[in-house]
Parts: structure tokens; sequence; C-alpha cells
């Protein structure tokens, strides 16, 4: 509601710890909530992409909320991702969110199928017109159908309880022309990027912040960022960037998203359990690597033990080097294949 | 298992009627089965792309297979659409349909999310190894992670409830690949195409079969196609094949997928209702013009009326002219535009 | 021209022979050339992608047919690659060919910027209303701006001269679009395809031949798929497809094009020189394993010695124990990689 | 050299005039030349992407560096495009362009083929090892094989003469992964990025400069905004970024690129003449209109007179609404089409 502080600051999507037998660990997620709060974020957002949410049944999402917001005890407002299978659904979600006290929710543009620029008009224009809570609408054009600048600016104009866009395309100019498009007639509409690597950048071309996988697990650092940037500290702002960006690099290309946020997890002490899609033996392997390597870099900001083996010397290995051995091994290997057969 | 025969022939990817509330609309959906089946079609497909599965809840995806499956009775074989939200609740969803007497349930590959190769192995690993009932991969690359020629291969290799694919990419080359890769070691493995365009050739390279859209608008004449080209009846396979791509290539390509489908189930005398996917104004006034051309198409075949305004000469209007007049329209719309202002 | 016959058959873009200069290797242009016609090819295609026309000036693709019309000396008709730096260059090029007694000019569409539809068929009109002799359109959308259905269409009606394209896309619903569009205006319009991984399908839906780089290696194979397909002995002709996409693959997928196809070219007896583009040492490395291959897979066909080391059994090594094997030794140096640093 | 100055500032990529038989037009490309450097860009760029070189022969792109090295006269370094038909050809317009004492060149990443990493590697590799002049990479992947980050690290390591990179991806996250990857081994290497839609926050993050085809229009606005940044005037800087980016898209989203440059170039007093590239009928169109809708944004900057028909408000037509309109107009141009025939 216009009356509503806007959405400002960095939002965690968080992680949700599973037990054992892969069902949502209640106390570790509670445990796992207020080290965020306690760390500084300005807001939580469960069932993000981070979230996992696909992987979750209708009520296991609303039971993951529930916790939370209940955790937070109002500490920091939520935006709870509330996207179901049809609007019928997500407006059925959106009402049990609403009770909960949750800020405002999330709603990601359809997936699966790729629709039309009109039909995410009509998906938003349905949702917008009937909610009882305000709606941030998700644009994550590599996952779901694009959200365009021009129904960004429509839904904007025509629909008062849709009060901001998170985008996660990571596309600067794309975020200054919703901007430029929305915010004269509509001041109050929020500006989230999800896209850790850019933040500093878009907080100084505009944005208000963002959901920031990272700060999931280096929560000091993505808010001192944002706290550097919005202070106009550039060159200190820069330095954090980079090692962000650093950070952010290594979680998510290292593995199948979100495995390497939740491998990182691990290394501040958590227990976050195995996710829900299976892995194979060789994805085992890389995450073990991947988690050496995470302990390395969450070290060197003192935000973790380095691992047992020591770490490379800053700059690290050099990757071409790496790739060069592993070709000849692979000639190697493929030379005595052939010739063993 | 071994035991049962292979699937062949094409199965039915069916629309699910909604009633005015948007409720599934049982007594149609009942019609609209017997119709197919006293139609020729091989076999059903419910909880496919073009039945819009992501946009039913779980508990709405089991009722619509366990109506058609009663009104079948088995006089044809059921191929079930059983992909949930993680693996235990799809195995939970397979052990349903195994109750209910289905032939097999075919799984889509995680979507979302876009997977590595190694995880979309371990997915469908997990499932086959555990699945109560014969499993069907489902290949769609343009909505969800693809499935390589070397997990099919795999899978088919580990795991003797995998029987047969479903590949809806249109890629001739790349079904002859899965072929060549899984046939010496799986005789029993079905090939199935979900691309109507390429059924003929599709055919003619090896294939068993497909699950097509069309068949469910006009099952005379993918029936018939089928028919004729495992007949090795050529030339008129090829005359049927052009026409099924007309058709195909108006009803795909015309509107948001799948309401070209449903727009012409209503000219065979179906009641399908609305999309659960809104539609924009824009939408709504493309998709009369649409009918009324599919309307042409169908009076070609004998199939439907043609619309009152009558019908273009064959070969249609030429759509290069029609962008031509439109972009003098919007040429002086916007110079009007302009100086109005 | 009209009173011209159609282009039919299997034409081959041929690979230029360079000498350790990096300069034409004549003689051997000459001889690769005489072996080709000789072996059953019914046309050639200088300057093809295979060719390599963008790494030669304009003066050495003049000369490169030159030799080869010398050469072939009527035995068979020569489809030349004649796109120059624009439109003026291109027509010069024409009127070169024409006096050198070619059959026809193949065009590719703009490259480098990526045209729109209206830009594409400007090209083509002014370059089909001006030519001095017979165009064929060469639409390679991986490589240059796509030439749609509707340009093709609007070219063949407007543009006598325009008689025929060739279509690298692989796409056979695509190519059916494109003969379903323009045969009924253009019964002398040829259809060629230049993916040889579907060539019996896309002869099967009323394909006139093609260009296949196969052609320029094993020309007794491709020519005998195209002749086994035209006699509707479709057993046979499926049978040799599938070899044909095995060695297609092996020799497209394994390198950057076309270093697979001059790897091959070796293993018949020919010297095709290096590349203009240099080779990195793991090219290099990667080469020798795939000449291995290919001598293994031409072996197969009676065409070629295995190497010295032996092949694999029928089916090969299975790239995904490779894979396998691999990681755990990357696995394996990155581990010792971190401790020793 | 590392003993000449680094890369900085703005490059201005520059349209060629051609004259009515298509030949360039030397005296106006020399008047162009001066009003850019009069207007303060820091460097010229010729034969870029705007340049069009494809477009011209050897020849012609030799002759216009010369001319306008020429005109320049020293006043402003020239940074020479001179990628040519392969490394031979490349390396000896190298010498030719070194000879006229411009400051380095640009070599574009190998097109047409689409290049694996290391091919793209030996490419650069050879030519930075052989050429007689500093080289600045161009990466622009939308066109070209992409340059990653390991080869641009790679290569600046072994190539002292390899100085910079002008990268037009736009790709924000991407710039800073090279600047930290290359930055400090040689602090000498020039970022420059060819997005002006991103100037000022690309500044921000530690480039050194870029080459922007906006500046070969608007070149007073393009200097403030890079002068603004550095001074770290933010938001004046952030103002000037938002104008920008309007021209910008305005430029490059409306027509076949470069003709949104070429049009606008009119409207500040410039003969381009007509593109060598052909223009459909419907392109002549749509370009007086958006030539109406440049002097327009240009007029709001007192660099153009508005059309004689004069301005829509601040803010502009709602392309929706257009849309809208275009949408019913279709419609009944469609029915009407159906009824008549």
């Amino acid at each position: 509601m216009a009356n509503l502080p806007c959405l400002r600051g960095v939002f965690t999507p968080n992680i949700v710890p599973l037990d054992s037998r892969g069902d949502i660990d209640e106390p570790e997620l509670r445990r796992y909530t207020s080290w965020l709060i306690d760390r500084g974020v300005h807001g939580l957002y469960p069932n993000g992409s981070t979230g996992e949410f696909t992987r979750f049944t209708p009520e296991e999402r609303r039971r993951i909320v529930a916790i939370m917001a209940d955790e937070a005890g109002g500490r920091v407002p939520i935006l709870a991702g509330a996207a179901e299978a049809n609007v019928r659904e997500t407006l059925s979600a959106c009402e049990y969110y609403a009770e909960l006290g949750v800020r405002a929710v999330a709603i990601v543009a359809p997936f699966y199928y790729k629709l039309s620029s009109p039909a995410v008009y009509a998906y938003f224009k349905e949702i917008g017109d009937r909610t009882p809570i305000d709606v941030t609408l998700y644009n994550i054009p590599m996952f779901a159908s694009p959200i365009d600048v021009p129904n960004v600016r429509r839904l904007a104009e025509e629909c008062p309880r849709i009060v901001g866009i998170k985008d996660s395309s990571g596309d600067l100019p794309h975020m200054m022309r919703m901007i430029a498009a929305v915010r004269p007639i509509r001041p109050d509409f929020s500006f989230l990027t999800g896209w850790d690597a850019a933040l500093m950048p878009m907080l100084l071309v505009g944005c208000d912040g963002g959901t920031h996988a990272t700060s999931g697990v280096v929560p000091e650092i993505t808010r001192k960022l944002y706290d550097l940037t919005i202070a106009g500290q550039l060159d200190e702002a820069r330095e954090l960037q980079f090692k962000l960006l650093r950070l952010f690099d290594a979680m998510i290309y290292s593995a199948d998203f979100p495995e390497g946020f939740r491998a990182a997890l691990t290394l501040r002490g958590f227990r976050p359990g195995l996710s829900r899609q299976p892995l194979a033996a060789e994805q085992k392997i890389d995450l073990e690597l991947i988690r050496d390597q995470l302990a390395c870099l969450l070290a060197e900001e003192g935000l973790a033990d380095a691992p047992g083996a020591g770490c490379p010397p800053l700059g690290g290995v050099d990757p071409g080097q790496i790739n060069r051995i592993v070709r000849s091994v692979v000639a190697e290997i493929r030379r005595q294949g052939s010739s063993v057969n």
C-alpha cells in the first residue's frame, strides 16, 4: 500500500535447511533466520529461486513462510514468494501470507511455457487487481517468461498494489529503462536487483536495493557493500564489490544452482542438508572441491577456517594451466583407450 | 516392464476442458476422451504440456488421469504425465497412477532451473530405480532441461523400467542419434516424437510413434498419416504431412501455447472453456481471427464448417502484403500521433 | 535461367588445399576436383562455408573457382559462392563467374550484422534483379542472418534468376514450409539441404539434393545415399544415413569447423595443408586423436586404413566413462594443486 | 608499447559518408573528422562496427584510415580497426596503419565461424606476437566469437603489444571479471566499453573509457558524461546517463544497425549518404519516422531543430497504446481480407 514504506535495502533469499529425511528442518531454519537478522540484512525473502520454491509442495511453501515470519517476529520485513500453479492458487497463497503479516509478496513471471508479452501482462494484471497484499513483480528471464519494460510501466500505472520489481537479469541498462519508465508515475515503486555481481553500480543508477543470494552466506559483506555505496564511499565500495563478485561467481557458477550456496552455508556453521534434487556421483566430488575453494575465499574475509590442505596463493591456480594438464591427460587416456581395445 | 508391449503409435496429449468456474469439466472430459478413442488414437497422454499440467494442483492432476482412465476403460493405453515438485512427490504420483492401471508414466525433465547433464541423470536415475510403473523420459528442451544422448543411453542401460523417450525437440538427427545409441542395447525401448510437423520423416528414420497435439483436434488426420507412413504409401503420406504441417503451424504459432489448440477444439464441437492463464484483450481479439483461420483449414478437410464470412482462396492472404499494409498504417498513425501532440 | 536444368543432386563444398606457405595449392586442388568428379558427385560448390570463403581475399576466391572450373571442364556443374563485401562487389564477382561458365552462384545471407527480415529481402532483391547469372540463396542461420519463408517466397516470385535455396539449418519442417510456399509458384525452384545428417528424410519430403561437406570426404557414401533414397530403397538408405550421421557428427562436432573435415581429407590421400586460422597447441593434440577416430570410422567403410594403434570395438569407448575418469583426475589435480601451493 | 600512454577516454566509431555513387565521400569524411575533434572526443575509431568495416573492400578500409589520420593530423589518437580475411592480411594492414602513425589497431574476434576458446586464443596470439603496432582486442559477442576472460588474461600476460580490450557486450560483471584478472599483471592494460548505455557505471567500476557510437552523433553529451563521471559529479552524471540511454536506444533499436546513427547524423548537418546495404521500402518509411523521433530527442538537448510537425510531450506516445490501435487495425484488415476473398 502507498502508506507502507518502500521496499529498500538487502533482502535475503534463503536456502531452506532440510533434515535427514528431506523434510523442512524447522529448528535450523529458525536459527538461520535469526542469524541473518542479527547480521544486518534488511529483510527476508523466502520461496525465491535460491529457496528452491518449485521443489516444495504448496503446503510446504506456506509452512516455510510461517516459520520464518514467526521467528522474525517483526524485526525485519518479509517478502514472500507466492507463485502457485495458477492465479486462483496464487491469490489464495497471497491471502495466507497477508494474514501472517508479511510486508509483501513476490510473484515470479509464469514459467515452463514461454508466454508472450500480453499474456504476462494479463497474468499480473489479474493478480494485481485482486491481491489482498502488496506485490512485487519478479523478473528472471533465464528461468521464466520475461517481464518487459512496457508491461512494468503499465502494471505500475494500473495496479497500486504492485509496488516494485525484483529483476534478476543483471542487465544494468534494462534496470535504467525500467526506472526511467516508471519512477515519474510511481515514485513509491521499488527497484530491486537480484544480481549480486552488480549491486554497487545498480545502486548508483538508482536501484533501491536487492535480493541477494550472497547475503544468505556472507550477510556482513553484502550489507556493508550496500551501506558503503549508499554513503558514497565509492573506493571502498568498489573494492568490496570486486570481492563479492568473486564470492558470487564461485557460488553461482561452480555447481547446479543453488548447490554452491548450500555448500557455502555449511562453512558458516549451518546444516542445510541435501537438496531434494538428487546429485550424481561426479557432482558430489565437485562439491567437495568447491567447498574447499569457498572455504579459502571465506577465510580471506575472516568468515571461515581455511581447509586443512591449505589454500592456493592469492590469484589462485591458473585455470588455463589446469585445462592444459587435463587435455593432455585426456589425450593420453584416449590414446590408451584406443590401443587397449 | 519388458513383458508389456512397446509403446507405439499416436498418443494424444489432451486439453483439459474447464467449466465456467475454471474447474475440471468432468462430463466434457469424458465425452472428449471417448471421442478421441472412437477416432482411432492409439493412446492417451494426459498431463502433458498441451494438458497444461503446471496449471493444475497435484490433486487435480491425479483426478484428470483417474477420470480419463475410467472413461477409457482399457480401450487404449494411457501414458500419464507424472512430474511433481520433487522425486518423492513424483514417485507418490507414480504409485497412484500404477494403481489406476495406466500403461506408463511420462516424466518431463526438471524445469525452471536449468540443470546440468549429471543432475538430469541423477534425477531420472533415482526415479527409474524406484518407480513402480514403466517410465518414459520426456525431453522438451524449449521448456525444460535437455536430456542428452549419453544420459538417455545410460538410463536405458541401467533402468529396465525406463522404457522409452518422448522427444519434442523436432530435431531429426537428434532422434537418430538416440536411436543409434540405445536400440542396440534396448530393442524394446520406444522412441516417440512430440513434433507433429515431422511425424512422417521421424517414422521413416525409425521412430515408434509420437504424442501429437494435432491428434487432439484432428485425430483422423494424424492417425491416417501414421498408417500411410507405416504402410509405405509415401506419396499419400507426404501430401498429408504437408497438410498436417499447415494445421500444426496454425495452431502452435498463432497464439500462446496451447491456446491455438483450445480454439481449434471448439470447432470440433467441444467446450474447452477458458484457460487458467488469463488472456489480455488483444489476445482475445487475435483468438477470434485464429479461430476463423482454423475453421477454414478444418473446412478444407471436411472437419468443420467454414466461418460465416467465408475463407480466402487456397494459399491464403500473403502475409507480406498484410505486413506492408500494416506498416504504412502504423506510419500514418505515428505521423498523426506526433502532429496531434 | 528457366531454360537451364534444375539444380539437383549432391554438390560438394570443397576444402581448399593450401601449400606450406599458406597459398592455394593449385595442383592439389586440381587433383582433388577430379577425384571428386570421378567418385560421382553431381556438382561442385567452391567458396562455401567448408571452403572457408571468408579466409581468402576477393582475388583468391575468384582464382579458386577459375581453377576448379578449368579442371572440371564441364564434366559437372559448378555452384560458386559469390558473396563479397557489398552488392556492387558481389555483382562484379557474379559477372566474373558467369564468364567462367559456372552453372549458378550461391549468395550467403548478410553476416556479421544481424539483419532484419526486410533488410535481407532488400539485399537479395537488388542482387536478384541485377545478376547476370542464376542465383541460389544460401541460408545458414547459425552463421548469417536468417532468410525467412516469406522472403524466400517473395524473392522466388519476383526474381526469375533466383533459382533455388541452399538451407543449412537442418530444420526439416522449415524445409517443408519453404517447399509448400514456393513450389506452387515456381516449380523449377531448387531446394538443397546443407545438413548431411538429414539427407534421406530431406529428400523424402521433397528436397532436390544438397551441398554436403561429407561428400568432400566420402563422396562414395553421400552419393550412394542419394541414389538409394531416390530409388525408394528405404531400408538400405536408412542404414546408410545412420552411417553418414556418425561420420558427419565425428567431423563436424569434434573440432572447430571445418578442421574435422580437413583432418579426414588427409585420410583419403590428400594434403589439405594447415588452416589459415591458427591452431592452439591443445587443438593440435585434439586433432591427432580425431584423426585416429576418423580413420577407424573410414576403415569400417573400407575407405581408409585403421590407425596403427588399432580401433575400439564397434560402439566405441563410452564417453560417459571417459568423463568420469577425467573428472576424478581433475579432482586429484586440483586437490594436489591446493595442497602444494 | 609500454612507453605510450594508455588508451583512455571516449573514442568515436565513425560512420563513413558515401557519395551518390556509393563511394567514400572524402570531403565529408574530413569535415566530419574535424567536427568530432572540435567537439572534444578523445580519439577516433575508424573501421569499427559502426563504420561498417565489413561492407568496404580491403583497399577502402585502408583509405578511410589514411584520410582520417591525415585530417586529424595528430590532434587526437586513432584506434584503427584492422581485421582482414586472415592473419597474414591482418598483419599487412597493421603495418600499413603503423606507417600512418595511428596509435593502435583494434582487432575484432574472428566472425562468421563461431570459434572455440583455444582457436580465439591462437588467432590473437599469432597477431599479438607479430604485430608492428599496439593492438586492442575487440570483443563483440553478438556479432563475433566471444573472447573469454582466461583468454584476455593469457594474451595480456604473453603479448606486451596487446594493450587493451574493447568490450561491446554491455555486461558489467564481465568487465569487472576482466579487470580483476588482468589489471594486477598489466596495470597499463586499457579497458574500453563499447556499450554507451552503461558508460557511467562502467567507468565507476574501473573502465578507462570507451568507443561510443553516440559520440559520433552527440559528442558533446558523451564527452560530458565521461567528464562528469570522472570528476565524481555523480548526480549530474546519472542524469546525463539516462539521457544518453534514451538517445542510444532510439538510435540502436529503431532500425538495422547502424541506420539509426546514420539518420541521426543528418540531423547534425552531415550527408552520410545511403548505406551500401540496400533498404527495403518499409525500412525507408520507418527511417523517416525515426528521424522525426530523433530530431525531437536532439531538439530537447538543443542539438537539432524539432521536426516541422512538432514533437509529442515529454514521455512520448505510449507504445502500448499504439500497439493496441495497430492490433485492432490488423484485425479489421484481416477480417475484410477473409470476407473479400
